[in-house]
């Protein structure tokens, strides 16, 4: 396998490679080897691109199902197993289980760990029960529980090392994101946003749990970690109070900025990204202000939290578009000139390329035509509303005003893309990416805080653009252009994770439950397979035995799923999912399970 | 496929073929047709023999997962579904919903059934929430629901047509099993013999639910529907008050004798044949006397209800030998001679070979040489114990007594088998019975009746035969010699029902998720393949738009299962099964889904 890796170094994550030096070198060593899939992410770039080829465009069509595994949970599976060697871990939604599969033995059960959690963090969960995984680092598993308690398991045993709680459910703060470790430390988000939570991240000392920083998505500049001088958005210093100048009073106290996304990492620059959610509460008319920084994107030096730069895409949200989508990490050609970027396909239907060692903006297009609430984001430097989206007043819900239902704005609150991570090809230097094709009408209204209860504002109804019936894409993206190379429709929303292999073949999950493998180059559609549930989790792959193999977790359920999940049917319950999708019955049920699948 | 349907009425079936005028046409030209699984039992004759061979010993190492479907249930999936034409019916365990699937659409859901069922039927459900599956019959589906409601649904669109009640849960009556649909009438048992219930069969009218007759395992004549004179045991009239003689008192109002096994049916000789479970309580101190006719092998006719013959195998039960196992009909030679017989695999751990027209008892062999409870079936005809077992004191936990524990007895009170069917060959003429090797400490104490609840009286632990640590065998049986022909071991019992096809393979599923393919011929396995879960359900096979599809539910639980099924973790709890099969949870965990297989 060294010329893999070594073709591996020169690829998409020759900024991994390099830096060993800086990070916790047993991770990066190996993420290295695509025999492993170590990080949810693929890798700190948030790629998604393993350089395994043994499954290619040529062959895929033979795939068929190795072995399966059932979680024995029910509802939304979000995130991927992690394969380390011969083992692979496991994860589930709430209650959290984690098992420790023997690979060489079909995936017999080596240990599992159960957490004891109190059911009533369910209800104070917007969007499903969901997890999205566990990570692995210095010999430990880290496991994010629902109720916010991170946990330290001896990966070979599965034994308790260290936990630590980061938030308090009883406040509306939960948990579904995995972590991100980085060093010696493990970088944690948190939820909320439904809840008036000032939302966060933590990072706590690996070895024994210890907090070591935090910083706000909002409030005073220390409780952001944020230096009005030196930290900077599109060049310029953000200044003292940036963040309480832009909210009413105190109500930056209860502001959202949720922090639950897939966080990528830059060795070299040593900063990692993340982007933080909607303002709470969804209306609009009750905070005014830009509500600074939510719908932002930040980059922060893992070691202090220090932020070097941030961007906010959607000042004042008034559609629930959280920021949170990853940041993938690439090294693209951008008008003819070589950069380090960061694409970010946001919830508002723009996606960014942005230079990630400063945040200047480089592009910002629509990826899918259907986006109507903005006309374009400014991009003209000497502009005053100089990166700014330019929102249009018919679609407004600020300006049309509470207990007014504003219709058609599309994409829907669960925007053009949600969790459903995107992959990288460097073979190809497309970006591919599950989408939303969904619109919405949107009613805000007046809400009152308290703790521990929702603190929405506003109901919603979701439901395809006028005219179309299909709710997804999958997209292969320009992200130097800002444009759109090919487009495959789905009836629902692509809401798993995608994954773009050296074999020149791309894979993704649907609602409905298919596996399907299409070409990098071209999207045509080379395998697909009916899975026992919904895929809203995300495709890898990994080798054992000298073999490849390719996994997906099925389960329907997330934000899209909610009402199959949690057996909803007001069609305007589950924020406004459950209408959209309640054609989803007529395909899947609920189930979770493992479908790991090989040549014969 | 005419020449297939010709092979098949000149093969196992042939009592079937022969006859469609007496029993419901639809039903039997659907079960003549090979592309169909029309009934649970793969036809009247409780075979599980099919004459498709397109996936053959040969190929059957090809054979890969075609899709798949997760039923959103958690816990024990018994039975199979049923395929007609392009239409599949699965069901669930408790709650019991039922899904018509389109073949032609990688199982897309065309209805589903979802009843309403009080959950406190849950507790009283002996072992495990399962549930043997629905029947078609006159463009009905019939469910026997946990809650002994028996539905009629319209097989197009999944509408209740009728409904009845055949028993209340709030007396401990619930139910677990299929239903026969023979010529107007579906026959139904009903399940609580660890809670005293009387059990008995009842018919209701296809058409419209109205109860036509019912028949009681035990006490007075004119209830049991049989006739002193006629009714006939090994060949001699039983005479008045068979049962009453038999129980002190008025036992017979809470002794058991329940009825949840797989029925068969000879359309020729109008008989269908099933076995009663064991009397209640499982202290046999407690209830002295033959406690007829529990434990017993009934021959009936289905418009009425009569009893033409009868054969207690194990008279004054005192270890849970329930005698529900079905009857496997079969035209074979024994001693040299053609005969029609009747072939029962008993919990008790001996395989009975009848002459099903008039209930000679022709064969009584161990079929697991670890069955040491007896040292043989009596069958001297001139003997007085003639056909009743020779039972040894060691084992007898009347002769050990109240509070005694009575260890190594073999089988354990799951017996040598217990629900999951065999399957029969007509081309091999052998029988692969799925077995359980356990033994048992049996403990029997004094316990009181009260309505509703539990009513076992004795407390036991089971595990494999002294110094061996397989608990179950796949085994190829010779009935007319009463001898095992080849026999695989299994780690654990092999809860699932086989199937047999004219391809020469012999199909099976195991505890820890594998199904298997074995050689019909010598059992060398061909083909295994790790599902989601552990399989108690059946294998099938069916003909979907010119292509073979083996299919079977994964789902751990069943009374073997119940451990994981229910979370259970005292040894001796679930009547016994959580200690011996507390290593389950190394291999496998909760989730019931198909599996359908295919060749590529």
């Amino acid at each position: 396998m060294r010329s893999a890796f070594a073709a591996f170094c020169m690829g998409a994550a020759a900024l991994l490679c390099a830096s060993a030096a800086y990070a916790n070198d047993d991770l990066i060593k190996l993420m290295k080897d695509p025999k492993n899939w170590a990080i949810q992410t693929g890798d700190y770039a948030n790629t998604r691109y393993s350089e395994l080829n043994q499954i290619n465009a040529d062959n895929v069509k033979n795939m068929r199902v190795a072995w399966t595994f059932s979680t024995g949970v029910l509802r939304g599976h979000e995130g991927s197993p992690l394969v380390i060697g011969d083992v692979m871990y496991v994860h589930t939604p709430f209650p959290n289980n984690v098992f420790a599969l023997d690979l060489k033995n079909d995936g017999a059960i080596i240990w599992k760990y159960e957490p004891k959690q109190d059911p009533n963090v369910i209800p104070v969960m917007c969007c499903d029960t969901v997890n999205r995984g566990v990570a692995y680092a210095d010999g430990k598993i880290f496991l994010h529980q629902a109720d916010t308690t991170l946990v330290a398991l001896d990966a070979k045993t599965g034994k308790e090392l260290w936990k630590v709680v980061n938030g308090d459910p009883k406040k509306g703060e939960t948990n579904t994101a995995t972590v991100l470790p980085v060093k010696d430390k493990v970088i944690v988000g948190i939820s909320g946003g439904e809840f008036g939570v000032r939302c966060h991240v933590t990072a706590y000392d690996m070895k024994d749990g210890k907090q070591v920083w935090r910083a706000y998505s909002m409030g005073p500049d220390k409780e952001m970690l944020v230096d009005p001088e030196k930290t900077t958005e599109l060049g310029k210093p953000i200044g003292a109070d940036s963040s309480l100048k832009t909210w009413q009073g105190d109500q930056w106290k209860i502001g959202g900025g949720c922090t639950w996304g897939w966080y990528s990492y830059d060795p070299q620059l040593d900063l990692f990204y993340y982007g933080s959610g909607n303002p709470s509460t969804w209306n609009p008319k009750q905070r005014p202000g830009d509500n600074k920084w939510s719908m932002t994107v930040f980059a922060r030096n893992p070691d202090t939290g220090m932020a070097k730069w941030v961007y906010q895409m959607t000042p004042h949200d008034e559609w629930d578009f959280d920021g949170v989508n990853e940041m993938a990490l690439a090294d693209i050609d951008v008008g003819g000139q070589p950069k380090k970027v960061l694409v970010h396909p946001d919830r508002n239907g723009f996606t960014y390329t942005m230079d990630r060692t400063n945040g200047d903006l480089l592009v910002a297009e629509k990826y899918d035509p259907a986006v109507n609430w903005a006309s374009k984001v400014d991009m003209d430097k000497s502009s005053k509303t100089y990166g700014r989206p330019i929102v249009l007043d018919k679609y407004s819900t600020e300006k049309q005003g509470e207990n007014v239902n504003t219709q058609q704005i599309c994409p829907a609150a669960l925007g053009t893309k949600d969790q459903q991570p995107l992959a990288y090809s460097p073979k190809t230097k497309l970006f591919y990416i599950p989408t939303n094709h969904v619109c919405m009408d949107y009613e805000p209204f007046k809400v009152s805080y308290t703790a521990g209860q929702p603190y929405v504002g506003a109901t919603l109804s979701m439901y395809p653009p006028k005219g179309e019936t299909n709710m997804g894409n999958f997209i292969a993206w320009d992200a130097g252009k800002g444009k759109i190379v090919w487009s495959l429709p789905e009836q629902f929303s692509v809401w798993s994770g995608a994954l773009a292999t050296a074999g020149d073949v791309v894979f993704y999950g649907t609602l409905e439950g298919y596996v399907k493998a299409v070409s990098a180059k071209d999207g045509k559609e080379l395998f697909k397979f009916k899975t026992p549930s919904g895929i809203i989790g995300n495709v890898m792959t990994y080798e054992q035995g000298g073999k490849q193999y390719v996994a997906v977790y099925s389960g329907v359920g997330g934000w899209a799923g909610i009402g199959l999940a949690a057996g909803l049917t007001d069609p305007q319950a589950g924020l406004g999912a459950v209408g959209g999708y309640a054609g989803l019955k007529k395909y899947t049920s609920l189930g979770g399970s493992l479908t790991v699948f090989s040549l014969p």
